[in-house]
C-alpha cells in the first residue's frame, strides 16, 4: 500500500534549478510597484520591433479553422529556411529540418531522443542555464568545464575535455556564438570539438540562434560545416532572437541522422504541432527582411560598443569583448554579484531609476565560479544602456562604500 | 574511453509508441496523390470555423515587437479563465492557473514534476495514445485497466484498480469525457475515484478538455468538484477543442497544490514561455462566444447521432452511444482492424473515394485488446459523415468477401 508520504514532488522536480534570469523578477515586480524605474539588462529579450512584413502576415491570415500544423511543421516554412541555410553555406533538405516550439523544445527532445538517464553531456561553462533544466528533465547528467573571463571565455584545452570523458559520456554541447559570453568559435577550436566528438563518437549539440549576431571579421563555422560527424550534429535554432519574434515559439532540430529525426518525430507527434500562426510569422520573416537585418546588425555594433566600452570605464569593473550574440559577462567590484544584483532592486536607486542584471553564477554548475560576474544583455538603445551604466556606477559606488 | 556504439538512440526514443492516429498518414497521403478523396474520421480536428472574433483579435494585434510573454501565461488571459471555469462551478484564482503549450505541455509537465522514473500511473484503458508517450518521456510507468465495448465503457470497479495500488503507484489518470471512448464518468464513478484518490493519497490527473462537449442530461462532474482531494487534483486543459482552434497551442495545468504549480513553474521557465499569440486568440475566444459554443454544440449533437446510428447500422458493427467529446469506437467484422485501416487506404475506393480510420489497438496498451475495434471521431459535417459510413459499408462487403 502507498502510504500517506506518497503525494510528493519529483526528484527531478526539486533538482530542476530555477532561472537565474528570472529568479529576480519578484524583486523587481516590487520596485516597479514602488515607482522605480529599472533598466533590464538581464534578460535576452531585445526591444527592436519585429520585421513589418512579418507583422503584415498577422493581419492577413485568412484562415477560418486555426487548424493543427503537421508534426514536423508546414513544409512551404521548412523550405524556406533550406534557402536561409544556404547563405550560411549549410546545405540541408526541407527532411532534415523539424520545426519545434521555439529552440527549448529542439534542447528538449534532443536530450530526450539521444541521452539515457544517467548519460553525461560536456558544456564548456558559464553556459545558458536552461541546459541544464532540459537536461534534468531527461534525467541526463551536464558535466561543465569551465572557461575564464581572464581567457575571454575561449575554449577549454582539449586535454580537459579528454579528462572528462568517459563510457557515460554521450555528448557535447556547445552554443556558438555563446550566451552569456559572447564568444565566437574560432576555426581551430571547432576541429578541436570536431575531432573529439569523432573520436569518441558523441553526439555534437550545437545551439547556434545568434549566427546572425556576429561582430568580428572572423568567420562564423557551424557545425554542420565540420567533415565526418554530419551524423553526430543536432543542430538547435531559433528565429526567436533574430527577427525579434521570441514570443512566437518558432525553433527547429536539424539534423542529417535519420534515426535522430525519426526518434525526435514520435515526441513531436505527441505533442501534436509546433504553433501555427508562429509558422506564418516566421515564414514571412526570412525573405525580404534583408534591410531589416542590416539595420538590426548596425544597431547592435553599436549598442556593444557603447556597452563595452563603458562597463571597462567603470573602476574595477571588466569585460571581454564579445564577438558575437548580445550578452556580455562582467566582473564587478562586488564579492557577491547575487546580493549586489538583489540589493539593486531592494534598497537602491539613483533619482528613481536602477538596474537589472543577471547573476553570472546562475550560468557556471561549479560551486563559487562567476560569483563576482553578471551577465548583461544589450537589448536596450545606446541612450538607455548609457544611462544605466551611470546608474550601475552609482550603485557600485554606494554599495561599496555602505561596507 | 566510449566505443564507437555509443551514437544510439535513447531507450525512451525507442520505447517511444508512434502515434496510432498518425501512424497511417503516409499510405493516406500515398492514396491522395493516386486521387483518391478521403474521409478522415482518424484525427479530432473539426472542421468547424474558429469564432470570428478570435480570427479578429489576430487581424487587430497593434504589437511591434512580438516578445516573451511570462512563463506562467499572461494575467489577463489567466483572470477571463477564472470566468470561464465559474460557469462551471470551478473556483479557481488566477495563481492557480498555468498556461502550457496546449494540453499536451500541460500532462508531460504535470508528470515531470510529480512523478520519478518508474513511478506508475493507473488509467482506464482504451485511453488517449499520448499519455504514454508522456510518460515515456518521464520514465513513467502506465498501468492500465481495461474497460470495454460491451459495457459501454464504464469505469471498471474499484477492486479492479485495488488490486493494481503498490507503493510505485502515484497517480490515477482519467480522460472526462473520454477520448477515445466518449464515456462521461457518473457522479457514483467519480466519487469512487475521489475515494481511491483519498485513500491512497494519489495525485488525479484529470484530462478534461471535451467538457464542452456533453450530450446528456447527466452533469458535468469535474475533479475540482470533488471534496476532501484539493491538494491531489491536476486538472489538464486546452482551448483547441472547444473553440476550434487547436493550432495555437494554448492549454492549461491547474491545480490548488502550491507545491506542485512552483515545480511546474521551474519547467516553464525553462521553455520560457507559451505562445504570445495563441494567448491573445485564446483571451478573445473566452468571452461573448456564446451563440457559437451553442451552434457548435447543437452541430455536435446532430453528428453524433448521425455516425451512431449510422455505425449501428452497418451489418456486424457495433458502438456503444457516447456520451460526450467527438469520438466513438466501433467493434467492425474484422480480425484485425489494423490491417482493415491500413487496406481502406491501400487497396480499397469506392467510386474514388475511402475512409480513414485510427485502428483502436493503439489507444490499449493490453496486447490483444481493440483488435477489431477503431476510434472514429465526428469531426466532419453530417452528409460527409453518412458518405464516410456508407463507403465504411462497402469496404467492409468487399473486405469480407474477398477473404
Amino acid at each position: 500500500m502507498a502510504d500517506k508520504s506518497s503525494l510528493q514532488i519529483s526528484m527531478r522536480g526539486l533538482q530542476m534549478p530555477a532561472s537565474p534570469i528570472r529568479k529576480l523578477a519578484p524583486l523587481a515586480e516590487a520596485a516597479e510597484n514602488r515607482g522605480i524605474k529599472i533598466y533590464k539588462l538581464n534578460i535576452g529579450q531585445p526591444d527592436l520591433p519585429t520585421p513589418k512584413k512579418a507583422l503584415d502576415a498577422l493581419k492577413t491570415i485568412d484562415r477560418t479553422t486555426l487548424e493543427y500544423s503537421p508534426s514536423q511543421g508546414y513544409r512551404s516554412l521548412r523550405e524556406k529556411l533550406v534557402g536561409y541555410y544556404e547563405r550560411y553555406q549549410i546545405k540541408l533538405s526541407a527532411d532534415d529540418i523539424i520545426i519545434t516550439s521555439g529552440g527549448s523544445e529542439a534542447v528538449l527532445f534532443a536530450f530526450l531522443s539521444c541521452l539515457n538517464p544517467g548519460d553525461e553531456i560536456i558544456v564548456p561553462e558559464p553556459a545558458y542555464a536552461n541546459y541544464m533544466a532540459f537536461a534534468v528533465s531527461a534525467g541526463a547528467v551536464i558535466r561543465t568545464i569551465a572557461t575564464t573571463i581572464d581567457e575571454g571565455f575561449c575554449l577549454p584545452k582539449v586535454e580537459k575535455f579528454e579528462e572528462l570523458i568517459n563510457e557515460r559520456t554521450k555528448a557535447i554541447l556547445i552554443c556558438n556564438p555563446n550566451n552569456p559570453t559572447g564568444y565566437l568559435y574560432t576555426q581551430k577550436e571547432m576541429n578541436q570539438i570536431r575531432d573529439l566528438v569523432k573520436k569518441h563518437n558523441l553526439y555534437l549539440f550545437s545551439d547556434e540562434v545568434y549566427r546572425e549576431f556576429i561582430y568580428t571579421g572572423s568567420p562564423y563555422i557551424s557545425s554542420m560545416h565540420l567533415d565526418g560527424i554530419q551524423q553526430n550534429v543536432v543542430l538547435i535554432d531559433s528565429v526567436s532572437k533574430r527577427y525579434s519574434e521570441c514570443g512566437i515559439r518558432i525553433g527547429a532540430l536539424i539534423t542529417k541522422n535519420e534515426a535522430i529525426r525519426s526518434t525526435v518525430m514520435k515526441f513531436c507527434q505527441a505533442r501534436l504541432s509546433p504553433p501555427l500562426i508562429g509558422q506564418i510569422v516566421a515564414e514571412a520573416s526570412i525573405d525580404g527582411t534583408e534591410a531589416y537585418s542590416r539595420e538590426m546588425y548596425e544597431e547592435y555594433v553599436e549598442r556593444r560598443k557603447c556597452l563595452i566600452d563603458g562597463i571597462n570605464r567603470i573602476p574595477g569593473c571588466y569585460t571581454p569583448l564579445p564577438m558575437g550574440a548580445f550578452y556580455t559577462v562582467a566582473k564587478l567590484p562586488v564579492d557577491d554579484a547575487e546580493k549586489f544584483c538583489a540589493w539593486c532592486l531592494t534598497d537602491f536607486n539613483y533619482e528613481g531609476e536602477t538596474v537589472m542584471m543577471a547573476p553570472a553564477a546562475g550560468f557556471y554548475t561549479t560551486p563559487g565560479l562567476g560569483k563576482n560576474e553578471v551577465r548583461m544583455a544589450y537589448v536596450l538603445c545606446k541612450e538607455d544602456l548609457k544611462r544605466a551604466l551611470f546608474i550601475l556606477s552609482k550603485a557600485l559606488e554606494q554599495y561599496n562604500n555602505g561596507k
